[in-house]
């Protein structure tokens, strides 16, 4: 189950980027679970990763051959190769080592991704069988199914593409995610990998996408847990016919801008897809002293079990939320300063029940599939946004229950 | 449903603390929802008070009212009297006004609590209609009717008694508590009075609350939210014949170990009676640096959703032990001095999955319904202990049928 209609769209091969599937039998379905992708000599690459303190073994071979002018993604589902100490990351350097044999690369090139089951050894085996037939199925158009190689207990395939025109010609952005359920948490990693064909310095693309998650992927939340196995890259081969990409160019803030929009969107995608969720929830916290401030109530707020019942049982318990917001633990906040509205209708005013509400306007707002949350604090001109989903379980039935 | 065989003690009564018991009909029933409790002239009383920023309008009473010698408690049970604005603060003191004409004492002499629904007006004429009933039922053998009237959620009523003696003469501990579901949380709110015949200095008795409650009620989780009306509340009549509890008398380390005792079960209940919830965990770190890093590792523990689930899963899931472990933003954490044990089962060793572990060992301690985890950080000497209880969610049953 997800929120909305969510089709695969149909992806612009990016110049210089190749993908190609195996199925390894890593998941022991006749599923391709096996993903290498292939840049042009020459790309730029940049990279985000988990903060977890914990991070899996290809995370840790990623983080230090993203330096190298890496080639080559190699990436499997199924098994997280995390928690699988000295020989997980032995075993992430052979799978590495194999495929630089296959494509006649280095394997100091690679970046490895994993995503799957906690604990267990990676099946370098079965990965290395299927290695060579990925690499023979290496072409441009081959994005939906790479998107559905890397998915977990995702329920659809991810994808977002724009394509950007600057002075006649064209930029492609192409990017796959997948998600983190709060169901089938076992497979809980976001992986995404998005490509352009942009001519631009590995640093500034680097900055680039480190801005481009903040906004995006560090702005969704399901369960508030952090996977040791999270990564983010951004390629660019180069092969545009478009002026280098600098901060002082006149493609810049298209670039940015095109760059933001496909990783809000895969976001946006992972947040529809947390199993059990029935609601798209944006926290837009708003009049805050700076940013950080915003973030933290609107975190708050996402991550409260008891909003996100109230969200499931379309309940629209005002009284939850603001219990959130003081809690957030954002000094001298003035209760008698809040606003809170559900879509257009205001629910909280001045910190209690706003006159004008009554339940009928509450409930229309909450019966819909997406609800925006706005919560004004009256401190400032600051203003950030989280997206999160509900929670569905059982428990909230009895809780519905309980109001009627 | 609630974990294990949850009995309510016989109490010990308390010389000095009369408890009397009404139904104003709050809750649209016809059991007790209403209770005052008398303490003799000259008694002594603590209070600990919700952190939330935004308190209910009996927090900002009571916790005003805790300096000027309080005689009664007034506490209802079915309207949380929370986000009521300046009406709420009114309303709570229209009842203290109306119970001290009862009582013929002074309102400044009161402590309001309510528990119940967030957002809707205390119906203060129905708890002015009962106070003469409960007041007229005032009596120090009342603990078990006490217990009662402010459930909200609860499946049963909780209380702890403790009698302890010095130099061949008595003090008596009695408490009750109400907890906060996790299915129903429309009432969550934490609610304790404690009561003792000890003679002490309201000062000392204020920091024996304190440091009792840090090791109990702050240490314990269900869904991480905390309500605008939490409160925990000592009283001592000074009744005892025991010399005056000082910091170096005689009895001051019984007292200490019997508060300290009495709270634990108190806090215990509550967690017991987590709704939905079939597993008591007890989450121990140790080897940590100091106590404030033993704390937010086994809460960020406690808290995980993924955590959780493995639980009521009865999942020996230790990768997801370690990636919660590994998020809770310890500096400088080194994964390979990282030990798990689950009940007496070394499941992680260095990091990594434990040689000596078998699957079966592990199913073995989480079939049972309390399970301990100790977690041994290799930093220090540090320890500290929390409990919480399972997320048994219909989603769990999916995610319990994904590893099979």
């Amino acid at each position: 189950m997800a929120v909305g209609q969510n089709q695969f769209p149909k992806m612009n091969s990016v110049p210089g980027i190749k993908l190609g599937t195996a199925c390894a039998g890593i998941k022991q379905t006749e599923k391709d679970d096996l993903l290498v992708i292939e840049m042009a000599q020459g790309s730029a690459c940049a990279g985000v990763f988990t903060q977890n303190a914990f991070c899996a073994a290809p995370v840790i071979v990623a983080r230090e051959n993203l330096s190298n002018q890496p080639r080559w993604l190699l990436v499997n589902s199924g098994n997280a190769n995390a928690g699988t100490g000295e020989l997980g990351l032995q075993d992430a350097q052979a799978t590495c080592l194999n495929l630089a044999s296959v494509v006649n690369g280095s394997k100091e090139q690679i970046l490895p991704f994993s995503t799957g089951v906690i604990g267990e050894t990676l099946p370098v085996a079965k990965i290395n069988n299927a290695l060579p037939v990925a690499v023979k199925n290496l072409v441009e158009d081959n994005w939906d199914k790479a998107a559905k190689a890397i998915m977990t207990t995702d329920t659809f395939a991810k994808g977002a593409t724009r394509i950007i025109e600057i002075g006649g010609k064209t930029i492609t952005l192409s990017g796959i995610s997948k998600g983190a359920g709060m169901i089938q948490p076992n497979m809980a990693t976001m992986l995404a990998f998005i490509a352009s064909d942009a001519k631009i310095e590995s640093q500034l693309l680097q900055a680039c996408l480190a801005e481009a998650v903040e906004k995006s992927f560090n702005r969704i939340t399901v369960d508030g847990d952090t996977s040791t196995n999270d990564a983010c890259i951004l390629m660019a081969s180069g092969l545009s016919e478009v002026d280098e990409i600098k901060e002082d160019s006149t493609g810049y803030s298209d670039f940015i801008e095109a760059l933001n929009s496909v990783c809000q969107s895969l976001a946006e995608a992972i947040i529809r897809d947390g199993e059990g969720a029935t609601k798209l929830i944006k926290i837009i916290v708003e009049q805050a002293r700076d940013e950080s401030e915003a973030v933290i109530v609107a975190k708050t707020v996402a991550h409260s079990p008891l909003v996100k019942t109230a969200f499931f049982a379309s309940d629209p318990n005002w009284g939850r939320i603001l219990a959130a917001v003081g809690r957030a633990g954002v000094e001298n906040m003035e209760l008698d300063k809040i606003d809170i509205f559900l879509g257009d209708v205001c629910i909280v005013q001045g910190g209690g029940r706003a006159e004008s509400y009554t339940e009928g306007a509450g409930q229309q707002v909450m019966d819909q599939e997406e609800i925006t949350v706005t919560i004004a604090l009256g401190r400032g001109e600051a203003h950030e946004q989280v997206l999160t989903c509900d929670f569905s379980y059982d428990y909230v039935r009895i809780n519905a229950e309980y109001r009627t």
